[in-house]
């Protein structure tokens, strides 16, 4: 299976250190795309596949996933503007049922509940199959480059555990639904 | 005084529409910014003052303005990126104090409480000056390009009256503060 | 299985309505429990084994469950206190994997969004295994104490199947976690 | 003017402590009332002047104020049911345009968030007067009954000045509305 991880910060190296340290299991492809490094167009209203460029190639990389990690830092105690830009490029119903952790970096604890009630609502209205705990880092859970709390690692462990489990619950239902 | 109109909205005519209804008395300079016109980088973390064109100029034009009416569609039961990533590009304590109000286009009622929930925090934590009651117009209230129910004529008329009203009382507090 | 109702409202009738039209197959036992009916105490932080009446019978009825609907109207754009308090009366992880449905009645669809940031964000620090898809219900699909829109019995149908297949679900993987 | 401080907690001893930590200039009379102290009847749809004993007490002394600090810890993520249970049983309009502050107390920072989406959109809808900046305590700010966090005295004290201001600035503002 493909998961896709998209670290969703435009600047700032955290979001990115905590999607790499997530391992998965020899039957995942894990891919990660980094917002920092692409030329993204606004959603400005067209159809999915008119979009070009880097625009065009995150769109296809999500909707070929199979599961995705979502990492964002707080920006302005939300998600930043162009992670939100993300879900508005996508058309409607195509990350339905997909399988989607969370990863949240965030300089104070105080900001812990964003996730809750700044993404959550997002990706439920767009039916995505949410992986509800998501897996909080402040800056204290970082020496440099190293994620240094080893209750970190155990807990991005057990979401890349119940990622990958969730994607084959949802396969599986959806073989009931249709296969037949 | 000076009130800036943002139209947060990179496509829809309805958010423009419902901001060009909006009248102040004489003594305000009503100026309308449209994020569709502009072409406008992600926040990259770079100081706010080393952003060029577009960017450069709406961040400018939010500094200078005494208050804000924020115009925004719900995009995927949320604000577009595109107007979240303004907020990503102020610098901090930038509309601290500065009265604020918002003015919300939804196709459907069910949106009502995206500005309450997704919008109002992002404000609060940037401790904006928020006008709380905030004008909400869904697709019945258009036709074509006229708003077409006095209802919401009326709510536009209380909330310039409001957040004029709040500004005038801003800058007296603010005297109060640091003119001795 | 079985599978409790919770009428969370003291007064009105619609949410009882509304949880009695809920229909499970054979297999389920489906118990409804309103607390207009109950003497209950508020939450004191005594064990919860040390209530008594009618406040020590809805702990257990709840802790006895497979799974929960929680039928609720909206007050002050959010639930009822005595909704509330049945959650402050739990002990920690009382419904931690519980699978829980979502019935809201209100009287407009404005207050559509308060069980996404009102209700949820609870259930999911209990740690609930929410059915995130829940039943809205305004004033005009009632006709006197019938329900008469047919999207909304389809609705408590899609609500009642889902809520008995992440019975099972959970059932099957808690076996997989402990039964070795 | 009447300032009153809602102890929204049944049990525990840390909101008393800090509604107790707040000081008022001589103009004000502050008066608390403990939840934990009352008898209260659930809101069951009675017009509010039926209920009876300490039920109509806090209603009429929540009518009585001039402005309100409302006391509450966290359970559940949220506040308490019972606290909840105050709000409906007042009647609309009741704390229209009341000025109130907002003391939250937690055992940890993880719940900072709560007041700003679980408190703050009812007070909102309630149409309250309310001081967007809310104190917090944490565990650490205690040791035994006595707040030993230096900027948390100083954090109580600006909510109190910043409140009676509220007071006098709404009051003015309905004299310039009716008094003509």
């Amino acid at each position: 299976m493909i998961i896709l991880g998209i670290v969703g910060s435009v600047f700032g190296s955290k979001t990115k250190i905590a999607l790499n340290n997530i391992e998965f299991s020899d039957s995942v492809e894990y891919r990660i795309v980094d917002l920092s490094e692409l030329t993204l167009d606004f959603a400005d209203g067209r159809d999915f596949r008119d979009y070009e460029g880097d625009t065009k190639i995150i769109i296809e990389m999500i909707l070929e996933a199979d599961g995705i990690v979502i990492g964002t830092p707080v920006f302005q105690s939300s998600i930043p503007g162009a992670l939100k830009n993300i879900f508005d490029l996508l058309p409607i119903d195509s990350i339905k049922d997909k399988p989607i952790g969370m990863v949240v970096t965030a300089g104070s604890s105080r900001h812990y509940l964003v996730a809750e009630y700044q993404l959550k609502p997002i990706l439920n209205y767009m039916k995505a199959s949410i992986i509800e705990k998501y897996v909080f880092l402040e800056g204290r859970d970082f020496y440099k480059d190293t994620i240094i709390e080893d209750d970190v690692h155990f807990r991005l462990k057990t979401l890349a555990r119940d990622l990958e489990q969730r994607v084959v619950t949802v396969e599986k239902e959806n073989v009931l639904k249709y296969d037949f």
